[in-house]
């Protein structure tokens, strides 16, 4: 598979083409340092065998925030050494961390904007940017990547939303590229340039009078053209949207722009593939080969080696599945899909990540804080307790409930569905022995199982298969009598 | 083309794969009957060579609002029947009228949501819309089609954020869909087998926790066993996420889901295609041939017909660009592109409609109420005053201004832009003799020419054109120098 071939990043050499994208563990004190439990998180990301892992985004200023890495200050650097030297201990995988940079937020609702940064202001963060990444190259990271998505500081610039009336705005695309150039500019100044830089950004901000694929080219060409990397694309997850609850600070992934940048279960698969993919042939039409990474919502092997195989992009990012499951590459690699732990979207984890609470995955055994021990190592057993006929259907009232046995040692249940075209969708995944279908259409058969994990994260032998069908109600029964045949008149 | 091939539609036999979508006019008094503008404005379409107009929507009951078509009482039927007569004898185009039922909706920002129907009151609709579609029949309309998309009721019903508890919800799909399965069977039973009705219905919710292109395409399946003639697609355009103005009523179409249905010029062509493309080949799969229609910034021929040669689609809905003009199929069909008075994506239109103001459009001459007077029939010479190096251009602050003189009986400017990829783009239309381009990338050449359209709305000659770069900022330009091969590391 394409998708295990190295891939030269800038002079950093990718053992595959997987990526952990920057995600927030919240699992680090407010003092900003590394700790044993970010260590093990990263750690369980390089022994399941991903490529390139992006580090959380760590804060290139003091400002204060919740919990949050910090790469502000040299105190920080002999910690984020230690966790970078663990990385490259334990694998071939890369590791760079995510630089960022925010404005103030209020629980009152109040947030600062980029228009009431002075020049002053600005040129203290493109010091700072400057120093963070030299502090990366110090720490012996492989690269670093600006953070440039979402609702955060660069991000705002780059924004068509930039309201600022000087060149670092002014209503022009040359004036929201400025600071992110000037930022570029410094980088190089201060750690020449053999140390990969990475950005983050967005192919669609996906909020009223927000950019769109249409100037996301354009951004990622002149990215390519100072020498960036990787372009790795994001969408959404912006402030102007964002849903106030009184008393908390605001969170940028409650409105509409926070659905798209991470999709729920209601979402078709790698529903922003297409804008990476377009972007990738807009710059590579202008001479550049710079690698373009894209993420949201991919699951399916199939999917990610297609995106690869075809060109459309160079790098997988796969952040909720990772979490889940960060022995996604090293099962795929060795033909054991069908023991991945698929990330059924849930979005528990964005919840937590709003609620500054320890990031994990809700399908993991109750209590844990990292992903269950890698089985490929751990060798344990093919849990197998369940067995026979223990899962039963009911329907009505536009649903199909599905009831099964719990078997001793069963720590969760993915419910797996077939449609009439033959796809196959893990709908859900629960810890309980019930689960309701409301989503589905009425006189079209959809087959049904149960797929039970042990404790340890194992995967089980399936439950048997049931195949129903919700009766149509009687008038539309009637209705569509004229056209039983299958086809329309 | 394919695209002038006549196609089957549920019975009625379209000239050709062009439809005008509903547009609202405002041109109807608050009494709901037909006038002469709004007569003028559907023949107009029916003189360019539409295959298919789909009248602006009109209520089937007697609520309250603007400036709005009626079809809610048998007083309306002679009005209409003018109407559909005037096109039948003007054209081969077909015509069928949108019908809508919608909800209250207050100053106070005040909206009556679809759990406030009692089951008398949705019987009520049932009953509403049997009694509209009979009358489009008894009008000599050649179908009808249900309003099923946007803010409207149907749509509520249809929409992932359905309050009901009840069978008309329930929080599944089957009880979303139950409200247009009995309106189907009503209308069945009012007008029989033989009348065609398709249904308007969006693809994308385009709002928080709305429904996605997978939803749709179980609407669409379901809808294609209920007989429907042809479906529609739309986008967006809810109320959920409107801006309520103090003192105004509310308007959906003021939020993102607002921008969505309607594409500005900052978004790429055809943004929503994908998803109708989606949707068709869903319910292909299952045995159903029902034509499927897309809109949303369709201007390009080649683009237009693309995607009916390749069966990604059926018909293409085409409103903003033949409100600009009207003889788009004409020319078209006659080799006459360069003729088309091209669309830019203003949005003056959207902006009329949400304050309740005629809707017309910005590139007609000044106060004309109607598009201009079919060049085809009244024969107009092409406008040739324009010739010569008239327009020169300067550059700084990151933009482009460019100036060129007035030529006398100049109406209006296509201001033409060629990037480095041969894309030519008309990325504005103005009535001035100057313009700014203030979205463009430093360091590309761009090539500019202003075309120039006479006060009967014929094409001119094509102005000088003059290729600029925008220079890089200095420290950019070092940045950049070592990768000045064109080609990134």
């Amino acid at each position: 598979m394409k998708l295990f071939e190295p891939l030269n990043v800038g002079g950093m050499l990718l053992p595959n083409r997987i990526m952990v994208p920057a995600m927030v563990t919240r699992l680090s004190g407010e003092d900003g340092f590394v700790n044993g439990d970010i260590t093990d998180r990263y750690v369980r990301y390089a022994h399941g065998g991903a490529g390139l892992i992006v580090v959380e985004a760590m804060a290139v200023h003091k400002a204060k925030s919740g919990p949050l890495l910090r790469i502000s200050d040299d105190q920080f650097i002999p910690g984020l050494a230690a966790l970078a030297r663990r990385i490259h201990d334990t694998s071939d995988s890369k590791i760079v961390p995510q630089i960022i940079h925010f404005m103030k937020v209020a629980k009152s609702g109040w947030r600062q904007t980029i228009d009431m940064l002075s020049i002053a202001d600005i040129d203290r963060i493109v010091e700072e940017f400057g120093a963070a990444v030299a502090r990366a190259r110090e720490a012996q990271f492989d690269g670093a990547e600006l953070h440039s998505a979402h609702a955060y500081t660069l991000a705002s610039f780059l924004s068509r939303a930039n309201p600022r009336k000087d060149m670092y705005g002014g209503d022009t695309l040359e004036g929201r590229l400025h600071l992110i150039e000037r930022i570029f500019e410094n980088i190089r100044k201060k750690v020449g340039e053999d140390f990969p830089v990475g950005v983050r950004f967005l192919a669609d901000e996906f909020i009223k009078d927000g950019y769109t694929v249409s100037d996301a080219k354009l951004i990622g060409l002149r990215l390519a053209q100072l020498g960036a990397a990787y372009l790795s694309l994001s969408v959404g997850g912006k402030f102007e949207d964002a849903v106030h609850l009184p008393g908390q600070v605001p969170y940028p992934y409650t409105g509409y722009s926070g659905d798209r940048c991470m999709p729920g279960d209601w979402y078709p698969a790698m529903p922003h593939a297409h804008f990476s993919a377009d972007i990738k042939s807009f710059i590579k039409a202008h001479g550049f080969d710079t690698p373009v990474a894209t993420a949201g919502k991919i699951s399916d092997p199939d999917d990610a080696e297609r995106l690869v195989s075809t060109g459309a992009v160079d790098i997988i990012g796969i952040a909720r599945g990772l979490l889940a499951d960060p022995d996604w590459p090293h099962k795929v690699l060795q033909g054991k899909r069908e023991r991945i732990v698929r990330c059924d979207y849930c979005n528990v984890c964005k919840h937590l990540d709003g609620t500054h609470t320890r990031v994990i995955c809700a399908l993991w055994p109750q209590g844990a804080l990292q992903a269950p021990p890698d089985d490929r190592l751990a060798a344990a057993p093919y849990w197998d307790e369940v067995t026979g006929a223990n899962l039963t259907v009911s329907v009505g009232d536009g649903k199909v409930a599905l009831k099964w046995k719990k078997a001793a040692g069963a720590a969760r249940y993915d419910v797996c569905r077939t449609d009439q075209l033959g796809n196959v969708q893990i709908v859900d995944a629960v810890k309980v022995t019930r689960w309701e279908d409301h989503n589905l259409l009425a006189g079209m058969p959809y087959r049904y199982q149960v797929r039970a994990y042990g404790s340890a994260g194992q995967g089980g032998v399936s439950s048997n298969a049931i195949t129903v069908t919700l009766p149509l109600p009687e008038f539309a029964m009637r209705i569509q009598a004229p056209f039983a045949d299958g086809h329309s008149r």
